[in-house]
């Protein structure tokens, strides 16, 4: 029987950090000790009231399906966030509760994006994103970008690189490899470029919760026809559960409400009743005592990378993520990660995961791991430079 | 500003049984007592020893990512359920768990439909399958099934309908509307064809552990080349929960990880954890007794809907849908819910939502409520086409 794979998923690449990950673990198991700065998810647990409202919900022994778009009430807790704490009006009737931020921009896509269809997003940038839109026939559009714009669009890029098939934007703020946020200022100009020439800006949000500057805003202020896709993974620090939301322009709930029932029924139920205690003062509390602990690593890191001669000519201002220049040290930064694996026993993520766009002179920096692990993580890799150079 | 969909949500149908379901809460918003019948999930909660594993889970806390193919233990313990309950080596290593059947769907249909690809299935069948391969940009097929074949396909339509563009059939077995199971021989013969042709078999064993008959085959016991979706949703009784898996010809295993980690990250990892009980001896118990308590149902029930002038010519050996032909009460089976609904105040799902093959003359009876309650729909059903005589 000859094996035929979909045409498009030639054009899916696996994530490469998989082989950092695994010789990792290959070199663990060999006793080695690895300090693991590659992985993409907080290592702080769910906030205790959330697993408690879980367990609730567990002992309650009924999670059947909920209706597509979520349960009603964790929309309203979410309509309500937006009110308290971004003095945003966004109507639970807008909101979708979608099997991670995943699910969110899988049915994004597929509402937006017929078979040829272009959307312009950045370069580098988080390597899913391109994927959803190849799996409805569209085609990802990367724009370099680069400390010049703080890693991201402007308005004159999207201009630029507009054609007749271009459909939508993407915008992430903070992005996801380089923890880079956009001025509100050169969101509304995307916005207006995006508007006049009748196309569809869409919004990652997925890291707002966590920045380090002054508070986050919403894309949602300065519309209601922007597509925001957030979720519960990385400030409210639920990833295995798989839990997100969206906010739609309210022409579009319908379709994504046809959507969701068809290619999910539902999100995950156990997440959903978790997820009511998310916003609860209580876990809010613990929260902000992460993103601040969060803050402390940027701050110990950032100057240490530089010193240590890694180029980071922008500083971050959320996610938790350092994308830095190696160019001084290595020419090839897949080789290089590797190298600094086998040899400093600090694992990375090279840049080839995120895009084109010079990917081979960059390595992303995940501060998923604790201030202690940090201190030994640079102690290694200072070792390690002044031994190969 | 324009709001432009994308062409395939002009194909994709909302389920035309939320429009009884909302009729039926406003009903019971004034009071009055509906049986419902329509609804595609099982009345019992999740087995004790499924909940208490995930109580155990969320109690730890750290509930991270897993990897994209599904946590190893939970891979392994599916494999060995096809050893110890199928007698089929199924190695862990073609198991994809997936967030439900739909995930599982989705990814098969990810790896093989290119946008023009026909998908042959059955008319009647279940609605989402087909908006999978359209959300691919493929097309599906529907063939029209009867009685005469037991709503199952054949050899013989297979091959009539195969053209170029086929690249894979659709079965499903036991099958959601009509809970028919295939004769083993039967889909022997839809494999042979479809591997002389060079396409790909995929068998929906969602239903499986559900049937009332002699024991459920697994397809896998054919082929090592059928793509084989099945769910911890029906039998096992996670519906909420959201999970499935899948298993895949081994050299298919690559490319859906790779979907996987893209599309999804990983299945849910409360849900992965609590299913880790789900093949233990003290839930397999449970769920034989729920199985009998089914069967018992469907023996009620069907010869009452018989007695009641509803056409059923096919003993249905699985599931816990009963697709009833109403031709006898009533032109339009749509017209006719909704007055069984507002008149007898029972709900059930009209034929619809099921395919373009007679759909005005079928409705779907689904026996996932009590004994009791299946008694009292009964007579309630009674005096209600008396009166209508």
């Amino acid at each position: 029987m000859t094996t035929r794979f979909a045409r498009r998923m030639s054009a899916i690449e696996p994530f490469h950090v998989m082989d950092v990950m695994s010789r990792a673990q290959a070199l663990e198991a060999q006793g080695r000790s690895v300090i693991h700065m590659e992985v993409g998810e907080p290592d702080f647990p769910t906030p205790r009231p959330v697993v408690e409202a879980g367990l609730r919900a567990l002992e309650r022994g009924q999670l059947p399906y909920t209706v597509a778009l979520g349960a009603p009430a964790l929309r309203e807790e979410i309509s309500r966030f937006y009110q308290d704490h971004h003095g945003q009006s966004v109507p639970a009737g807008r909101i979708a509760v979608t099997p991670g931020s995943s699910g969110a921009l899988l049915l994004t896509m597929g509402v937006l994006i017929d078979p040829g269809d272009e959307v312009l997003l950045t370069d580098p940038g988080y390597p899913c994103n391109r994927q959803f839109i190849r799996t409805m026939g569209g085609e990802p559009v990367g724009i370099p970008v680069g400390p010049e714009t703080g890693y991201q669009l402007t308005a004159a890029q999207v201009e630029e690189r507009w054609t007749e098939r271009t459909r939508a934007v993407l915008v992430a703020s903070p992005s996801n490899p380089t923890g880079t946020t956009i001025e509100a200022e050169a969101l509304r100009e995307i916005e207006a470029v995006v508007r006049r020439r009748g196309g569809r800006l869409i919004v990652d949000e997925i890291y707002q919760g966590l920045t380090y500057g002054p508070p986050a805003r919403t894309a949602l202020a300065i519309s209601d026809q922007i597509f925001v896709v957030n979720s519960f993974s990385k400030y409210f620090d639920m990833t295995g559960w798989r839990l997100g939301w969206m906010v739609a322009p309210v022409e579009f709930v319908r379709e994504i409400e046809k959507l969701a029932q068809n290619l999910f029924i539902c999100a995950p139920a156990p997440a959903q009743a978790a997820a009511l205690a998310a916003f609860a003062p209580e876990t809010l509390a613990i929260l902000e005592e992460r993103r601040r602990e969060l803050q402390a690593r940027r701050d110990f890191l950032l100057p240490a990378l530089r010193r240590l001669g890694f180029d980071l000519p922008v500083t971050p201002q959320g996610a938790f993520y350092l994308y830095a220049g190696c160019e001084q040290h290595a020419p090839d930064s897949f080789a290089f990660a590797i190298e600094i694996l086998e040899q400093a026993g600090v694992a990375v993520t090279p840049g080839r995961d995120f895009g084109r766009y010079r990917p081979e002179r960059h390595l992303r920096f995940a501060y998923t791991t604790s201030m202690e692990n940090l201190r030994e993580a640079v102690e290694r890799l200072e070792r390690f430079l002044a031994a190969r150079r």
